[in-house]
């Protein structure tokens, strides 16, 4: 095993360590394995066919990264990068963003070394977005707008927005130095207006939905102006490609760990909890909350039967989550796996002072350092809910970094893929949101939903003796 | 009705909006009418043997608040306030701040007027801290360190380390201007180390837990600091306890919304998620998250006989997640209840420009604002989600000032509560956690317990089979 690999440590998922009424046994898993194989040989053959877009991108071209850095270079005068996105077209910006560069990067100069504070202000909230706007020295910002269809109705607004608040605070002259237009390659009306507008535009593959776009310029952008190292970020990715060509459950970690979510979900285990002990880590536990949710929460399956399954993902931190959510995982319904994420080594080490040493009730801190009380906690929480009989795994990071990250990000993909294989269900639609955009299109007046204007209109009102 | 009350609409959660397999019918919230009134009495009395400490907090002492004003005008020098503290002595200092001051307050003096930055490193994360000190002025910058007991091991390491930051900078005789101790009045170390250093000290009323304690001075004081105005807040719960005087289901929100959830999930509706549709208010759903889990999940009622009850609380955010959750909510299992938070008027107005008239996918928007976008699209999801019988609600906010949340935070409060009897939990106490942090004492020679530290090292070992 290389140093810098992620592990995986599934022993408290097993009935070994969590007994037999929760956990689950090697036997379960080891029967699996047939099925797990023509999963992979599936998974193969999709890959082959062109269906699995996500897994080309660690092994994408030279040229685009490149091409990306390039850009970088050129645009070295900017202090402020605004994502204009929204779910897919955010989330991933905003993880490895948090990930990767230290805590406080958007207050602080001396840590940002000249790259241009990041910000993504991925909803239509009007408060939100006037704030940002005027906050800015908009002739010192670029802004990268992402979205593949070009008819995302949140991100398309504030686009506009800020096109307009462009134009007025330096001309309309000067708008294509300021907006970088990220998209599909041929079609979409952000790429007509990209063109008219000569915006410099980036193309997100075809075969790669929104969720799995991270790795594709809709994130890898925004990092690469922070400084963030995508090279060595999609290194990681094809090393855990490379680990995960495996099709045995023991050497895949992906597959395992899809393995045994299916399989305690189908014990009543259906909210996945994600608890990462590192602030650094929170926005990963998010954008995988999109991943999970969007991809397995289905209504029906592959041959149309109703079904509507879907574990909830829920994102936690430790050890902040340890004075909120562990009393309920310690104590609540037996409904829940928890996913820990350790680091073993954090960037910086932090000794405890050792002061007032005759107050007993503090003196024992002193000494230690918090990184120690960090990995304690973590420890601590894991074998008090392991000796009540909870589920919970811990992915072990060396320690937070692009490679790191790329492995996760592409171990959580693939995980995602093969527990829907096992649900049998499209993980790769959504048109559970269909009927919503729908509704909203229509009372906007966009051509084409007139009559979801009618059936939004026609709804029954609410009872005021319920409205208190 | 007054103009600023909030309400709480609750149609969507009834069989004749979601049909009888999922709703609630109006003969079963008349059915809990008189078990509700004996609640209400039980209640009365507690709180009349001094065992409600938070409902006493809307009236609390005009002498604290002038005590804390002058604080405030006394310190105005100060450029960054450091809320040291975790789990309750954290989370509404979070909440208020991102509710009530505006977006990008900690980026940009203008909207800050004069105000400090406001920061809450909430975690044992070495990073975080450390990223923080190194990028705060500490001279110009003033820690409130909050813990009841004296004894959060997080919280007092970060105190430790930060002392130690301010000495080293300042000097050991300046030390007691950087620092106020919250803690409580009559015992704890903290209370032992702020008399010794001289500290400003505020405290916790005894009979108040960290959950609960947001109107208290552990969330009061920063608000103050940052230009909140804690009076108005106190006003709105205040108000909010006076409407919450009634026994009647049909007046009560705090009643009708904690019978609602509670039949909820003896309905399978065993998730909780709180999704407002305002940036301002992501933060109000996690404190609500803490409050919810914390007070709910318990493993035996007050009978001792052993249930596992609490439902799962979840923080989403509008419109944002409809990009990421919606899918689930709509087609995943029905095991959910959604509460949206409405505003009916945001702080600001935006227009969308008028642009690009002759691309039908992006011409509609023109000439609408943001507001009106966002306002469709929660009522769009909402209404999907109705059809599709999905358990739903709307707390609908005038608008987002200190008044409206005053009133927030006092319903959901009661809400817990009374929620809490129904389930014949004790909802004040979190014996979940104790085990974790016995085994953290132990592990770091904290004296007492000496025998925790042998258990932690005596459980079983990991399998190396099981980590990949």
């Amino acid at each position: 095993m290389k140093k810098e690999q992620i592990k995986l440590d599934v022993n408290n998922m097993l009935v070994e360590m969590v007994g037999k009424e929760h956990g689950i046994s090697e036997e379960t898993i080891d029967d699996f394995q047939e099925k797990t194989s023509a999963i992979h040989q599936k998974i193969s053959e999709d890959k082959a066919n062109g269906e699995m877009g996500f897994m080309e991108l660690p092994k994408q071209s030279k040229k685009l990264i490149s091409e990306i850095e390039k850009e970088v270079q050129k645009r070295k005068e900017y202090k402020n990068f605004v994502v204009i996105g929204i779910g897919g077209s955010a989330l991933g910006n905003i993880a490895l963003q948090t990930a990767l560069n230290k805590p406080y990067y958007n207050i602080d100069s001396q840590k940002r070394n000249g790259k241009p504070r990041l910000f993504v202000p991925d909803n239509a909230d009007p408060v939100r977005l006037k704030s940002l706007l005027s906050s800015l020295d908009l002739e010192k910002t670029l802004f990268n707008v992402i979205t593949k269809s070009g008819s995302t109705a949140e991100t398309m607004s504030q686009f506009l927005i800020a096109r307009e608040a462009v134009a007025k605070e330096i001309g309309e002259d000067e708008l294509s130095d300021h907006f970088i237009a990220t998209t599909s390659k041929d079609s979409g009306y952000l790429r007509v207006i990209a063109e008219r507008e000569d915006f410099k535009t980036f193309h997100i593959p075809d075969g790669v939905g929104g969720r799995f776009s991270v790795l594709t310029p809709v994130g890898l952008i925004s990092a690469a102006f922070c400084g963030i190292d995508i090279r060595k970020l999609l290194e990681g990715s094809a090393d855990m490609a490379e680990r995960c060509s495996s099709s045995d459950l023991k050497e895949n970690p992906a597959y395992l760990n899809g393995l045994l979510h299916y399989l305690a979900y189908n014990k009543g285990k259906t909210i996945s909890v994600m608890m990462p002990y590192a602030h650094q880590l929170k926005d990963m536990a998010d954008w995988y909350r999109q991943l999970w949710a969007e991809s397995l929460g289905k209504k029906v399956n592959r041959s149309n039967k109703k079904i509507n399954v879907g574990p909830t993902p829920i994102k936690a931190l430790g050890a902040t989550d340890q004075h909120s959510q562990v009393q309920l995982y310690m104590e609540g319904p037996h409904d829940k796996i928890i996913t820990f994420i350790e680091v073993e080594n954090y960037d910086e080490k932090v000794k405890i002072p050792e002061k007032y040493q005759d107050i007993e009730g503090v003196n024992y801190l002193g000494g230690h350092t918090l990184n120690e009380l960090i990995k304690t906690e973590k420890k601590a929480t894991e074998l008090a809910l392991t000796e009540r009989n909870r589920l919970n795994e811990t992915i072990i990071l060396p320690e937070i970094n692009e490679y790191t990250i790329g492995q996760l990000i592409y171990m959580l993909e693939l995980q995602t893929v093969f527990t829907g294989e096992l649900f049998d269900v499209n993980y790769f639609n959504q048109p559970g949101v269909e009927l919503g955009k729908q509704y909203t299109y229509g009372v906007f007046g966009r051509k084409g939903y007139e009559n979801m204007k009618k059936e939004y209109k026609e709804k029954p009102t609410h009872n005021d003796d319920w409205i208190i």
